[in-house]
């Protein structure tokens, strides 16, 4: 067992930052390769050298051995199991479907969040947080319905530690980038998801993540919808 | 164990067709709820119907006992789990890996061939699918990579039977519907790739998903895009 963990730029990639936060947590140990974004253009140099590293041309890309796998989501899948003795999911079966739902639902939906608020670590962008909400009805709801769904896991007995099923899982992981973009764009939420979200920041693996985003201090103008320099 | 799943019209719902047609390929018994489309507005009778069995309020859902398991691929998951003598995934962890990649891909992408070919299964759609492929190079895109994807483990050592990876496997479950549509809009594909839609339009499971959605002759203007009547 030899990882290596390709990522985009950490201040900006989303789907980069959830196995890494989940290698980090369980202290599982792999070696990192940054590949830094310049545009997604197929002459790009991100996408060459990714295209050069698997068929789908995406980061995250897990590599044990001479094995790929193409996907934030598959890559853990694939850590749950050969990791087994460190319950990366929930052990008990039905908390493992709940979250496993919660997982599917971050990996293809949240469209609207993830188009208007994009990730971004170092920028505090209170203003533009209020015109998306005042402008985009379906971010309002996506919202509430983010909150109504993980509070209610928060506050279940479902939930007897901190995190969405007690002990940190993978579903923290993936709702990670999330927590992010509503602090930076200070997005008004329930207190029982503030407290969640002040949780995750201090999460070991979360931490050392928006540690590193910080030290980036690139610009990188396709991911930039809202600044016109840092 | 006493599975019900909820799902929408047979000639349209591409994301309930994949576990129903997981369960069926494995005999695995269950009772099927189909709640016909009328739209997904709040007050229509789909969305009333389905949020009253779960907080997400999409098809498919899966209930087992007191779980509810809201997501194709979650159910599919949970399956695996439950019926791990069956092996519903590949039963090699790298062939699985690489099988979590692919369907993970579906799960999140191919994002203009869904929206610009939609499932109709009644429906024959040669010119639309000429119009839309010489409209729309994005979805010219996805389906050279998919070819590219499909044939390329259709004819690697890793797939010694008709399917993905050799046996039927959760993975021909997810990219079912796709066959359908490119059969449906007449897409031309590689002799490879037309193989093995003629082999998954034949495989038991999904034979019976289509019979069920010939009978069904209903018109949901909102999944008609292309035609105006049946
Ligand atoms: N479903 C994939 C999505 C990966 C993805 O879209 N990654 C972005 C960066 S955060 C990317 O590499 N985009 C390049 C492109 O779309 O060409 C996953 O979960 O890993
Ligand atoms: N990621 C979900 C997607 C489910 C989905 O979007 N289903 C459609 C029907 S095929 C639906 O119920 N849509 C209702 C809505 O969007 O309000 C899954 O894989 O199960």
């Amino acid at each position: 067992m030899n990882y290596t963990l390709y990522i985009g730029n950490k201040n900006y990639s989303t789907w980069s930052m959830r196995p890494w936060v989940v290698l980090k947590y369980f202290d599982i140990p792999f070696n990192e390769k940054l590949i830094k974004f310049d545009s997604f253009a197929d002459d790009s140099l991100f996408k060459r050298t990714m295209l050069s590293v698997s068929k789908y041309g995406t980061v995250p890309i897990l590599i044990d051995d001479d094995l790929v796998i193409s996907d934030s989501l598959a890559i853990c899948e694939y850590l749950a199991e050969k990791h087994n003795d460190l319950a990366l999911w929930p052990t008990d079966s039905k908390k493992r479907a709940i979250a496993r739902s919660l997982v599917a639902k971050m990996h293809s939906g949240f469209q609207a969040i993830r188009h208007y608020l994009p990730m971004n670590i170092e920028a505090e962008l209170p203003e533009i947080g209020q015109i998306i909400l005042r402008d985009h009805q379906d971010v309002k709801n996506e919202i509430m319905f983010l909150d109504e769904l993980l509070s209610s896991l928060l506050t279940s007995k479902n939930s007897d530690g901190d995190y969405l099923f007690g002990n940190f899982s993978i579903a923290d992981g993936f709702y990670a980038p999330l927590c992010l973009r509503l602090k930076n764009y200070h997005i008004a939420t329930s207190s029982v998801l503030s407290d969640y979200i002040d949780t995750i920041c201090n999460t070991k693996g979360v931490k050392d993540w928006i540690a590193d985003a910080l030290q980036e201090q690139s610009f990188v103008a396709m991911d930039e919808p809202y600044r016109i320099h840092r």
